[in-house]
């Protein structure tokens, strides 16, 4: 498409109608109004203090007030626009999301609004014998919502891990059942925000302490050898890989309430075995 | 796998181990414990009365209480086939997992616990002009739960249309982007339930009418050329859309409560405008 | 929408211009040109001789020759109107799509074209030793396709298994980390098709017996002892399964050639082992 | 996992069994093994020459001899770790993976074998009359692959764009419906490599510029009447964008062969509308 044959001024652009700034006879807010499906290159920083690169799927609403007709969408993309370029210099980390939250709010005149960001984090791994390093992958995601004037930031990490059956190992004179199991982490961060920061890495190191045995991307014979063994001797239900994560989760300040899920893609069956724990941390809200 | 090489016996399975009933001393209930992913034959009922057969994915969850290690996950599985089977002459519809919940509780003594359907359900169209008939797809989800000693059933179904963009409508001098959407109405059933049942036909034909344009499976020359005028005569931001639903089930006395959402898979853009608004029908509750 | 108020006639129709049917100028053929993601019910019968109803996703096209601008699309959805229709009489089975794509040329006046049907196909099963019955799912997918004045009808099935890793298990003093795989077969049937017929289930079990173990939708303790055994018993490497399974098929006179695929989601990783065999059975073609 | 307590010694694992090593009796090549869905940062460079950070799904395969029991998968692995990391320093581009499919070949001891990367490239674009920049991405696979002693490199891109139907325009006294469409270009370069360069980007011009209208991020409103006039302008046939784009690359020296595929996502029905070319560019091999 050329554009060069466009004429075009300032002059016609200030008389077309702004269908969206119209008002709304049927005197309904809207919860939720704006974009989805967006994808944008972004920098984040966890504990290692790292910046590491990554693609974001992004999602960005406001709440519509009953006067209004319309959001302007291209104001959310372009906050997108200006997100990821400034996280080149200044990383993306838990918490980073208040600020584009606020901004959020202002540049689209609402009183509610939040923004979703969903990547791949990466982790560098050593093999449990060999100590050779490895990359391993999880997927995050990280919210920041501002409702009745308060700013809320949910983390979500899905941790692939092994699970061994204690039933199967128990009944059985030799072997047992294991299989890839998916461990999904989301937390609601207390506010405000507690002084010692809370990062992906911690937990994901929940999660695969607690698991029969963790994943790595690259296993000589002898850590094979010892992840084998080590599930073994770690069997663990769905169940009881929620209640040993959401134990040590409920002692932790930095979170107001979390959900622990477990997904086992059963080696012996067709479908999947999960359970889901729900926790309020701090009863007293 | 040959089993015939198998010597078993009653007493020797009486006396393997049951791993899952043993006691659990982390004193931690589990909100969901259960089975998801497994895909059964159903047979559905809507408006019509004509039963439709279809392919349902299936979950189902129980709470487990403090005490209990594991669940018997075998026994929801029983559940599934169970409905199966029983579909076939006597088919599914809103409102039959009520029956199906208790018994799911019971069978696994259990105070609190949930059903999950999602299955194709069609519909015979006649083209608005030549009146040829053809089979529209819908994705519908139906779910029962026990909580709290009282049943909740929901509905949900996803309803592709035509949405058309009126500023694009007004500020262009002939034209009008359009494309692809799918609405998304998921409704909360009053309890105790109406008398006038609901069907998943009512649902789809608000959504339907208050887009752009509804869909069809094969329109011929003259039902395109008036589907294309109707929407470009109807055009509608995809907070119309939800706005336009949301009144008309706001006065519905059989919802407790509901969500509109809409999702426009924008033909100028590369993400999706979506809106979203929820209402709880009866405020005393 | 309501087409009461359109004044349409046969007339009006007749006028209208049939921008298909008009001649193209840039002198290209067009390999296949149609439609997808439709979604229908249908019947299918296999070797036990009982239909089961099921859900197809549908598409179909045509080769378009070099002089016709476009293809009449709407013949191609009644097609598979008729198919679901018929289908419900006299279930489709693995040779059906021979007369549907002859009459699919036929409609469409075309010299090549190709039908593709996948759809849930289910299959009762007992276990091994509580013998109690249950119902598997396999994901299967069926071509039928005429170029240069032959039929070629290909079968494909997903058939999720156990795999039980050799080095695991050798390397270890107890234990063997094992999965939940997907073998995946396609087979091309020769031409003419042999008097023996060919089923779904005949693939699926030659799978399921070189695999590691076969799954069941529900396993009692004493079952769960016997596959938790009996894949210690029968590792498999992921080459070995294609390489167990390729062995059978290569001698059955069925087949003109076939493709089998194992990938495992490995336990002890985030990623998948993959393999895959590609045998022409007749070379002499 | 704590790997401290683990008494590991070279020599211990010198002694390990190496099951992959062992011969095969079945006397059966395998075509295709090794490893799939592994997640890896990556750099890549295009036209421009900006490296773009980005993240890979990435696969690799070899070809294993009738003999040998089973490949070292950790190795397949270990060349996408060096990939990554080496691709900050020497960004990823089109006809680098010679270099890596020589290397996987050597590493495995392999005569034949293929890599595969999918991945979200990004471009910077100016809306057609505010000129304002935003971001739009496109997914791209690109493979290696060595096989009879001969490279090959395949580059396929995703590119959504905007089809508006020239029947539906035609017919109706005003409007035409349209959607989001998306082409698919997979290319075979020419071997040796033509001197000229292929770009990801040029392969994306050619489709936008044949569909109704390109995409973008950001359009104010008088970008968003442009697109919807220039839409109305160009309609386009599902078999016209595909006859269009095949047309511009079959005069390309730098294609051995290609596809050319369009999916329209259509407005009007809950199917799509697909055209496919494969053109061999020189028909002298």
């Amino acid at each position: 498409m050329n554009a060069k044959e466009v004429k075009h001024s300032t002059h016609v652009v200030a008389m077309m109608p702004d269908v969206q700034s119209e008002h709304d006879t049927r005197r309904l807010p809207i919860d939720r109004v704006g974009v989805k499906r967006l994808r944008y290159p972004i920098h984040f920083v966890d504990r290692d203090g790292a910046a590491q690169a990554t693609v974001a799927a992004c999602s960005a609403y406001i709440m519509l007030s009953a006067q209004q007709k319309g959001t302007h969408m291209s104001r959310l993309v372009t906050l997108f626009e200006e997100m990821s370029e400034k996280s080149a210099k200044k990383p993306l980390k838990i918490g980073a999301l208040r600020d584009w939250s606020a901004l959020l709010l202002k540049r689209l005149g609402a009183t509610a609004g939040e923004l979703h960001l969903e990547f791949d984090f990466f982790a560098r791994k050593k093999a449990p014998v060999s100590s050779i390093e490895s990359t391993m992958n999880y997927l995050v995601r990280l919210s920041g919502e501002v409702k009745d004037g308060r700013y809320g930031e949910r983390v979500e990490v899905d941790i692939p891990v092994t699970s061994l059956c204690p039933c199967s190992k128990r009944i059985s004179d030799y072997g047992a059942h294991n299989q890839r199991s998916v461990v999904t982490l989301g937390v609601m961060l207390e506010e405000p925000m507690s002084d010692e920061p809370l990062f992906v890495m911690d937990l994901i190191r929940v999660a695969e302490e607690e698991a029969s045995s963790e994943l790595f991307a690259i296993l000589k014979r002898a850590d094979e050898k010892y992840v084998t063994e080590y599930a073994h001797d770690h069997p663990n239900f769905v169940e009881d890989m929620v209640r040993g994560i959401a134990q040590r989760l409920a002692a932790d300040k930095r979170l107001a309430s979390f959900s622990v899920e477990a997904e086992n893609f059963e080696s012996i069956h067709n479908h999947s075995a999960y359970a889901q724990i729900l926790i309020q941390n701090d009863s007293s809200r």
